[in-house]
Formats: C-alpha cells, sequence, structure tokens
C-alpha cells in the first residue's frame, strides 16, 4: 500500500480585483498548489502573492496552464491548433518559472487547467503535444497526470517523471473517467465520506469506480478542490482522515 | 572610437490576426531582437515564430516587456505601484525564456517598451524595480538602457550587465531626451543623414545632441525602428554604412 | 427639506466566473443600480442578469462606465485622449442600452465609474467629453453627478437632466472633495452613525464636511457601496433609518 | 432578373495599433459596410473613425458582432451557450447602435462574423438565437442571412426583415455551402472571373455552384471581401462591371 501521498489543490484562480477560494487556508492543508498562470486566471501579482505563501509554506509549487479565456476560466473547449497550445503551455510555463524564482521557489511539476485538461484526459496526442512543450522548457519537471486516462498514456510514451493523480470528491466511471456532475452523488461533499474511499483507493493502489470495479493505478497525488463554499472544511476533513490512518503526506 | 556595436530593432510587435513591421527583412539587418512579450502586443504564437528566426538568423533575442496594455500598444503611462511593475517584467521575461529556450536559443537582454521605458529613463527608482526583477529571474542578463538615461543610472547602481543604447533616427535634446516628435527634425527619415551621425557619435564615443553639443557616454547598441513605412531601407542603409567605415556589427 | 432621494449603488461587478458584491439582497434597498458595462467589470452575461433583477424589483438602471481596466478595474488613471474617452463611454452606454431593453427596462442614468468619475470631477472638461457623449447617445438621460465638484459644473453647462449625489459613507473635506481613506473616519461603517449624517444633509440640502462646514448643494441621490463585507447590513440600516424619519425612496 | 443589388464588404477590423484592410478606399466601392463591434476585432475608435467615413460616403452601416476572441479573430468555433450568444450579439448591437447614432448614422443592418456566422449557417435554432437577440434590440433592423442556408431558414422563421447574401470571391458547393478554402478554386482572384459569375447568379436568381447547379434564392447583397492584398482591385473591378452591366448599386 501506498504510505506517502501528495494533496493538491488549484491555486491563485483570482484575477485583478476579484477573488476565487480561501488560498491561504488550503496552503496549510496541501502539499502541492497548482497555481494558475494568468490565461484562465491569476494574473502577475496573484501569482507572486500565491508563490510567496507556497514558499513560505513549504508546499510544493506547480504551474497550472489553462486557455487563454479569462471569461470562461479556461472551461471551455477551444479549438486550437497543436502548435498554438505547445506556445501556450510553454509561454504560461516560463512565465510560472520567473515568478517562482523571484519567490524563492521553483516550479516542480505542471497540471493542466479545466477544459484543456479534459480534452488532453481523452486526446494523447493533444496531451503529448502539452506536456513536449512543457519538458522542452524543463526536462525534470513532474506532468501531474490524471491517472489512467490519456494523459497518464502520454506521459509513459514521453518517458519524463510523471505522478499519477486522482480526485478525493469525484465518483468514477468503470472507464476512470468522473461521473458527470449532473447525475446524483457525482460529487461529494462529505469528507467522512470521501476520505475513507481515498483511503480505499490508495490501500487497492487502484481507482475504485462507483460500481465497485478496481481500475489499478499509481497513486502519487490527491486532488482536492478549492472553489467550492465548504472546500476548505472538506480538504481539512480529509487531510485528517489520512494523517489518521498513517498516511504521510509530503509534497511531489 | 568604438569598431564594434550592435543594432536593435523591436519585433514580434503583432498580435493575433495583425501584423507590424516586417521582421523577416529586419532579422537580416539586426544583431539583436527586442521581442514582445504578449503584453503590449506579441502573443505565444509570434514569439514562437519570430524567436526561431532570430535563432536561424544568429540575431541576438531580447525580451522586451511592456504595460499590459493591447489597445495603447504599451504608449500610455499607466500607474503601476513598483510592486507590480516587478511582477509584470518578471512574468514577461519568464515567458520569453522558455519561448526562446523551445526555439534552441536564450533570452541575452532586456529592454523595456514605450512609455515603461520612457518612464524608466526618467525615474531611477522605478528602472531599478523593473531591473532588479528581471535579475532576480536572470542575475546575468544584459539590460538594454537609454544611454545617459536613469535607465542607465539605475543599472549602474544595481552593479550589472548592460548596454548603452542610442537611437539612429531621433535628434536629441542637450539633456540627452529625444526631441519630441512634434519638432521639425525629430525624426530622421533619411539613412544618408542618419547613419554619418550615428557614425559620429560612434567617434566621439557621445550622443551629439541637435545643438552639437557632446554627451560622452557609453554606445553598444543602435536601436533602428521597425515600425515605419520606410524602416527596412532606413536599417539597411545604416547598416552598409557602418559597414563601409570598418564597424564591426555584431550582437552584445 | 427633501422629502424624497434615489439610493444607489454600483452593481454587475462580476466578470466570467467571479463575482463581487451582494446584488440580489442590494437590489432589494436600492433605488437605483449602476450597472458595470463590460470595460472594468461585468460582461454581457453578468449586465443581462443584473438588469432583470433591477427591471423585477422595479429598480432603476444605470450604465456605470470606466476605463477598459479589467485587471485594474478602472481604478487606475489612464491618460487617455477626450476623444478617445468619448468613444468608450458612447459605446459601454450603448451597449446597456440594448442589455436593458431586452431586460424589459430602459437605461436611464448614467454615472462614470472609479478612476474616471474621479479624474471627471476634479476635470470640468473632461467630465463634459463623456457626458456630451452619453447625450449624444440618449440627449435624455440623466447624468448622476457628484455634487458640488467639476461634475456638477460640467452638467450645468451642457443643461441636461442631472441628479447630485453624495456618498453614505465618506467623510467630507471642506471642498466637497472626500477624505482620504488612509485618514481616520474617512470611511463610516455604522449605518447608525452614517444614517444621521445623511438626514441631516438632507434637511440642510448640503454637504456637511468633517469640519462642520455645509457645502449647500442638490441631493437626489445617495451612493451606497456594495463591495465591502458589511456593504448589506450597512445599506439596510440606512434605508431603515431614512424611512422612518419620513423620507421617501424612490427612483430618479 | 435583380436589376438592383447592394454591395457588402467587412470593415473596421483594426484594434488599437493594428490595421486590417483598406476601409477607406473600400467605402468608396461598397454600398454596405459591417462593422467590427469590439469582440473579435475593432474598438470604439476604430468604429467611430469607421462609421463617421461610411456616413460620409453614404454607406450603409452594420454591425458585425463576433465572438469576444481578438487572438482568434472570430474565427474559432467557441462553444458557447445560446443565451449567452443572445447576450453577446445584443452587447455588440446595442454599441454599434450607438457610435453610428454619434457619427450621424443609424445601424441597419446585422451580419454574424466568422466562426458564429458558419456555426449559424449550419445551425438554425443557433442562427435563431442570435437574430432574435438582435430584433428585440432593434425589431426594425435588416439580418443580413448567407443565401440559402439554415440561416436564411431562421430569418424566415422569425419574420423579420432580412437580406439574402452571395460571395463575389468564393465558389460554391451543391448544397449552397462553400468549397474549402483548400481546395483549387475556391477562392476567386480576378475580377475578370468573378463579376460575370455574379451578374449570372443575378440574372439567374439563384447560387450557380462550381458543377453548375443553380440553388435558386433572393440575393440582395454581394460580399466583397476585404482583407486580402487585391481586394481594392477585386472590389473596384466587380463594381465596375456590375455597372456597366446596369446593375444599380445601392444599400439595402
Amino acid at each position: 500500500m501506498t504510505r506517502k501521498v501528495d494533496l493538491n489543490a488549484d491555486m491563485g484562480e483570482g484575477f485583478g480585483p476579484w477573488h476565487m477560494g480561501d488560498d491561504t487556508a488550503l496552503l496549510d492543508i496541501v502539499t502541492s498548489a497548482n497555481i494558475a498562470c494568468g490565461f484562465h486566471a491569476g494574473d502577475p501579482d496573484v501569482m507572486d502573492k500565491t508563490m510567496r505563501r507556497a514558499v513560505a509554506n513549504g508546499v510544493g509549487i506547480g504551474a497550472h496552464p489553462g486557455f487563454a479565456d479569462l471569461k470562461g476560466f479556461g472551461r471551455r473547449r477551444l479549438p486550437i491548433p497543436a502548435a498554438e497550445l505547445a506556445n501556450a503551455v510553454a509561454y504560461q510555463l516560463g512565465a510560472a518559472q520567473a515568478m517562482a524564482r523571484r519567490a524563492g521557489g521553483k516550479v516542480r511539476h505542471l497540471k493542466l487547467h479545466g477544459a484543456l485538461a479534459n480534452m488532453a484526459s481523452e486526446d494523447q496526442a493533444l496531451a503529448q503535444t502539452c506536456y513536449q512543450a512543457a519538458l522542452e522548457v524543463d526536462p525534470d519537471i513532474v506532468i501531474m497526470v490524471l491517472a489512467a486516462t490519456e494523459q497518464e498514456a502520454a506521459a509513459r510514451v514521453l518517458g519524463c517523471n510523471w505522478a499519477g493523480e486522482i480526485f478525493a470528491d469525484r465518483a468514477y466511471n468503470d472507464d476512470a473517467t468522473l461521473v458527470d456532475r449532473s447525475q446524483p452523488g457525482a460529487v461529494l461533499h462529505d469528507a467522512a465520506v470521501a476520505a475513507p474511499r481515498i483511503l480505499k483507493m490508495l490501500e487497492a493502489g487502484a481507482i475504485i469506480a462507483e460500481s465497485g470495479k478496481h481500475i489499478p493505478c499509481q497513486i502519487d497525488t490527491i486532488c482536492l478542490h478549492g472553489d467550492t463554499p465548504d472546500a476548505v472544511t472538506m480538504a481539512h476533513g480529509i487531510r485528517q482522515h489520512l494523517e489518521q490512518a498513517g498516511i504521510t503526506l509530503a509534497p511531489l
């Protein structure tokens, strides 16, 4: 069984005058922060503040690139040619690296955001394009992939450092995709339910679908959500539960 | 007398469907390219294309950060706190570094754009803020400064690598500032006039103001403009003239 | 004494995924809503939602144009030529008119936002430029002006419909400008203090400065703020207090 | 046979420092201008300038709304819910109306731009959503539709004023769609070829496909393109040819 795991959450998702999520509270709970890079959210000032806090808390810094779509928060699938996707990922990673360096840290991992992540989880070529661009900027970067999806397949083909991720609060279908949010039970809101489920997956070394089916995979990190009203309570509950079960929580 | 000098021009100033300047022609003439970083012009695709061409031509790559103001092309003076300026410069430099790395090159210098450059040439503290941010990202970067201005003063205080720049096509006042564009003779349009003037400055090791006054300064690079109709002809004429005079044109 | 007054607040200041203020609660309290038009905040969807709610509540709709500066929320003073300011105001007003029409309402007033408002309160020519542009789009529109400032002077010169505005929660200097936010007492946070003060001003037909000085002026509307944590409580308290004092609250 | 037809072209497609097309020359040739509204191109200043020129030349003004996508010039298909599309169209139309009013004119027609137009030509519901939104803003507006497509079907269902449009320079498939640009002969570059073809279509009251097939339809306006190098020559040639054939060119 995995005795050590990383807890990650998306952060730095404000923009200008607007805030989103309680980054300060989450940075006391997670071990890795996926920080928006200014295309779907975040701006240089938000990035700087978030990264300095992450460094102060010993939280691992990740670049979290998305589509250049503030209005849609990077959640709309944009039809963008592969070469442009590669450029967009490289640009955002580079910006994040510079901000991290000034904050006294380092970008250690990269995780795709929103619709770009969804598309990459279904399309290995697209995932590979994005990851390849990131690796050309930093060959040692850890690519955070949705476990057992085309994202993972792409990382395996590239032979790069990667970490498998599962969701703490989302139900899974038998093919390792997420149950649609419109379905009952698709999203878990109670740490008392979510945490034991996560523990079981860690023990099994597998995603456990709603049906009970086990999908064996490498689980390196657990995604907590930061933008819901009960996000901090949920995150806190899960962390506590895992620690009590003897799991070590540590950055990638 | 300086026997070697760099020729620089601003480039990569298109955005999405819009073009500006004839970068392809200019990259055959200059030895350094100041490439817009997406805030006042440029986008990841334009940056990628411009940098790959620069690498292919052996032209030195510079980051050319400006205000986040596409509509105003970075030419409007924005009242932005020092900390935000520092973040904006670091972000753009980081993005440019990543794009350059993927293009097989390296960002070797940084030059401020437009209103940000004008403000920095008058305000040493502001210049220092911007340069300090860049140096925190890359301590070896060469800061391109407007010779004999507060930009140069800032670079000297920081003790960093820097290169002094003069304009090929602009008349100077006695205090090393540029003659306002609204004045007759402020902008030179004829290489046959501009080139000998530049040669004289290189020989004198000084800016020569309209009045004839000499302002001694270090001249490492000459700025050519790329966005005027006769830009390429002018740039070509100046390059030819300098070469005929035995000046070596080489990147910083 | 004025027995009737309008209560206004800025609204529709979200953008894409981001929210600001509790518009739903405020629309139960105010009689006029100044709705952001997409340049400094707001987007067509936020505008539509806010306007439909305003119409449903019988709240008067105002266009609230600002600088095209999402990042700075329209609070940075941008150096923009008069002709461009006029275009920006007209564009935003037109957009708001269309959205209001579809929502079953009508834009009845216009109030400048943020830095643009501040600049107009100090510069009659600039105020006149903005108002003139609005009047060319709708000659009957009511211009909401900061009472006793250059905004009011501009409206008087134009001979247009206008309404004088005072702030419920800001202390005034002797020249009718606002006490700087950095000063103690500059912002009132308690309706029990703010409401009686407002009542006194309505009775006196004058702004009452911190010093006690009376600055006679026409008071047609009172500005409540919507973007502070205690905004709704404060707004509710002031409304209640005014009603108990027999003041009729009604749209312009 | 139609003895009168409108010539239209897209215009005002610059943004900030960037230009596109030769609007001044085109405004001497066309009888209707489809003016970008700031979402995919255009800004309030470009709109103002373009509209004033159109008014001066007696050219009919049209709003030309597109996706909010400057980088992609509105040519990328964005997956946007119907309600948001409606809001985006209404917003842009309103802005255009205000700018036209200040310029001494009036928005008389509306034509969708780029990917939004393409999507609407294939999807009647989507077309209807967009047109309905425009009609709620102005019930008398003329909707310019791609003849014999779902756009036309939507306009017929709505029972609104509409004008059928064909392209001067594009080859047609048998189902009235355009031959893909990648195919040889898809785009005509010679007025001597394009003009007689257009004349034949006007005489036939039908689109004539590449195959020779006639697709009967109402032809009210002919689209000229403005953003190609030979656009003005082409436009001029077509106008001349039509006039020589006795066709009256007049706004809708």
